[in-house]
């Protein structure tokens, strides 16, 4: 953050929330579902006030989500943000992994395992608790993964807000120590995570916790405008253009949705040309309910039990599959599945050829862009994007038994001769 | 990385190496030691060039170290550069900290977790690595005590380099795993990080590694110009001015030598106003030859046997320590010391305030700061910064016995009452 970036205030473009079922319309209020239909709520905006948005002024602002703030519903008021700061994170060239692969479109790696807990969950808590702020609740919680579990705890714990965080008991250390080293409430469900979100979505309804906004329930629409903000920089990194394909891994499909989305609001503002696209969704063996719906043409996603490494995607009932398959079909893009031997490839792959240490989330949208072009359904001769969602310290679990020291010495050079290391 | 960054190729300031001991100087060559009396080499610069330097021409540049470049020894060519172009790491605003602590100056922290491979490793690794392909070497090594083994190995991995990474063989798994899976040479040696300093300068006097840097050895006076940049970096994020005092943790004491040189520098090119400013030394108990040179008034430094949990900071025999105390006493700073139980304390306070995870070595420089206040040797009422340099993921075993679930349910109500969640 250099201090010195323009800070000038503009209003926010949103204008209420809308149901993406029927279209009712509602003030800016904390829900998430449609009161008439049950449908859920997304911000709706001022496309007028999007449209006059330019490069410019986006240039002009902090080097983090915040730049885009003309283009989010809160956040305007740098004093309104409860946030770390998230965002800009690099975008990565991977010409090794290209060569690797056969695409000589050009491949890019947006590594968000840079967010300050490292993982994209950043920016969308970032909007989330700024938004709890200014629709006057003291608290914030979660259902959690893990990633959302770091990033609600850190938030709050930057803010001096209480928190109280819900994860499945049986996540990865490194997921678990990094969400209670914050200090805040920190609730372990013998569960899966669809148990943890059924179970917070009561939680949220009893008289204690009222005053408490769940990010990713009861102001879930501020909170998935957040991801709008990886397609904001994906395109401003590559000078104000959009990629030919992107892939992006699936878990509630939320994220993907958001990207397109954030796409579509450039072209339309005029801020960038207005080129084809193609999106890609990456889904674990372990828990593809969105790839099943895809390779059978449902519209619907029937719910599944999930298993496997990939945790931070085992959302077996993914609120958005519907969405996501929406833009997947729209824009002439595939979803692609991986086993768990793949997804430590994949992990091992952009390490070896990048130096980006990803998550079992990275390693399984890796592993789905090695199967897509495999299978011919993605173009090697295009430019192409895949997203990292997430940073490779906190799934050490499954990389254990593969990967290690390859020579073990005693400090003496005979020790080092004997190793083969030298003649 | 903004790839509409202005990318202009200056000069480089940097005009041979000059020994810090006998005033000895040389060409740009790949030497540590002065040919003359083995003092240690540094970077000598044509102080016209980097008085010419401006704060504009640093304000167009990249977000990240090369943004500096103008005061570096390499890396203007952006096609010359060997980096996972790290830097431009948040500097947090620190209130809730500073409050608990009594601190009413204002308090910072530069949070240098959030570089590529999440320590500060990587700036002085896209130094050397930068150097060694000037200076025509293939390939990169190092010895480390986890950090730098990370780094090095994500560097030789994005380039394309082959690299060898020596370690202590009891080195946390975290830092095991992540510099394992770049797919690069990793030798465990049995002993301390000093045990594998002294192999692997030994191995570099081979015909085998002829053709390798060792990026703290043969390279060591480019490399350790990398840790100017965090100075640099602090400057220009609190507006372009020098903090009244830095708390800096030491290992070999290179990084705070460094931060004060950049500082020197930023005053004397009037990029900053000539303001004091004093700079603290922090240690941990287990490894403390500054400490104790520093408390004893003498101008060289006893070589001690590391123990305790802070294990990058592990160094008994610190190369740069009397020019750390230089800098200390000039300034009319002090030294710190914290044992483990402090360490672990100082994570979980910045955690808890600030939201930023450190890892042990920034848990030292949280516990001295405190220190430091109490013994009444740092002025609460001044603004002061800390640094941290690395990241909590990586060294989760002191924190997994003090840290946790605060509640676990069964997926109902019932047992979110039972558990005193709710009413």
């Amino acid at each position: 953050m250099t201090l010195t970036a323009n800070t000038t205030v503009v209003p926010s473009p949103a204008k209420g929330l809308v149901c993406r079922n029927c279209g009712a319309t509602f003030g800016l209020i904390a829900e998430h579902a449609c009161a008439e239909c049950f449908g859920p709520l997304e911000v709706d905006y001022d496309y007028d006030l999007l449209k006059a948005v330019t490069r410019e002024q986006i240039e002009a602002g902090p080097q983090n989500i915040w730049r885009y703030a003309p283009l989010l519903p809160v956040g305007q008021d740098p004093a309104s943000r409860v946030s770390l700061n998230p965002g800009m994170t690099p975008l990565v060239r991977a010409d090794r992994l290209a060569e690797e692969l056969g695409l000589t479109g050009g491949l890019w790696v947006k590594d968000d395992s840079a967010n300050p807990t490292h993982s994209f969950k950043d920016r969308v808590v970032s909007l989330a608790a700024t938004a709890a702020k200014g629709l006057g609740y003291q608290k914030i919680a979660c259902a959690s993964t893990g990633n959302l579990a770091n990033s609600v705890a850190a938030h709050a714990a930057r803010a001096g807000l209480p928190s109280f965080v819900f994860i499945p008991s049986d996540l990865e250390p490194g997921k678990v120590v990094q969400s209670a080293v914050y200090g805040q409430t920190l609730v372990a469900v013998d569960g899966s995570y669809d148990d943890v979100n059924r179970l917070t979505s009561e939680i949220a309804e009893t008289d204690e916790f009222e005053d408490t906004a769940f990010v990713n329930q009861n102001v879930r629409p501020y909170y998935a405008e957040g991801s709008k903000t990886m397609g904001y920089e994906i395109a401003e990194q590559l000078g104000w253009r959009i990629p030919a394909q992107v892939v992006i891994p699936m878990a509630s499909g939320s994220l993907l949705t958001k990207v397109d989305k954030a796409w579509r609001e450039l072209t339309a503002a005029g801020i960038v040309a207005d080129t084809p696209w193609t999106v890609f969704g990456a889904q674990s063996a372990g828990c593809d309910p969105i790839a099943t719906a895809f390779d059978n043409g449902w519209d619907v996603v029937k719910p599944v039990k999930p298993f496997g490494i990939a945790k931070s995607l085992n959302i077996g009932n993914p609120a958005d599959g519907p969405y996501a398959l929406d833009a997947i079909r729209r824009t002439g893009g595939a979803v692609g599945r991986v086993g768990d031997d793949e997804i430590v490839q994949g992990i091992l792959d952009l390490a070896r050829t990048t130096g980006v240490f990803a998550e079992t989330a990275g390693g399984v949208t890796v592993a789905v862009l090695r199967q897509l072009i495999a299978d011919g359904r993605l173009d090697p001769t295009q430019e192409t994007v895949v997203l990292n969602t997430g940073e490779g310290l906190k799934t050490l679990d499954p990389l254990e038994p593969v990967v290690g020291f390859t020579h073990r010495v005693e400090p003496s050079l005979k020790s080092v001769r004997a190793a083969g290391l030298i003649g």
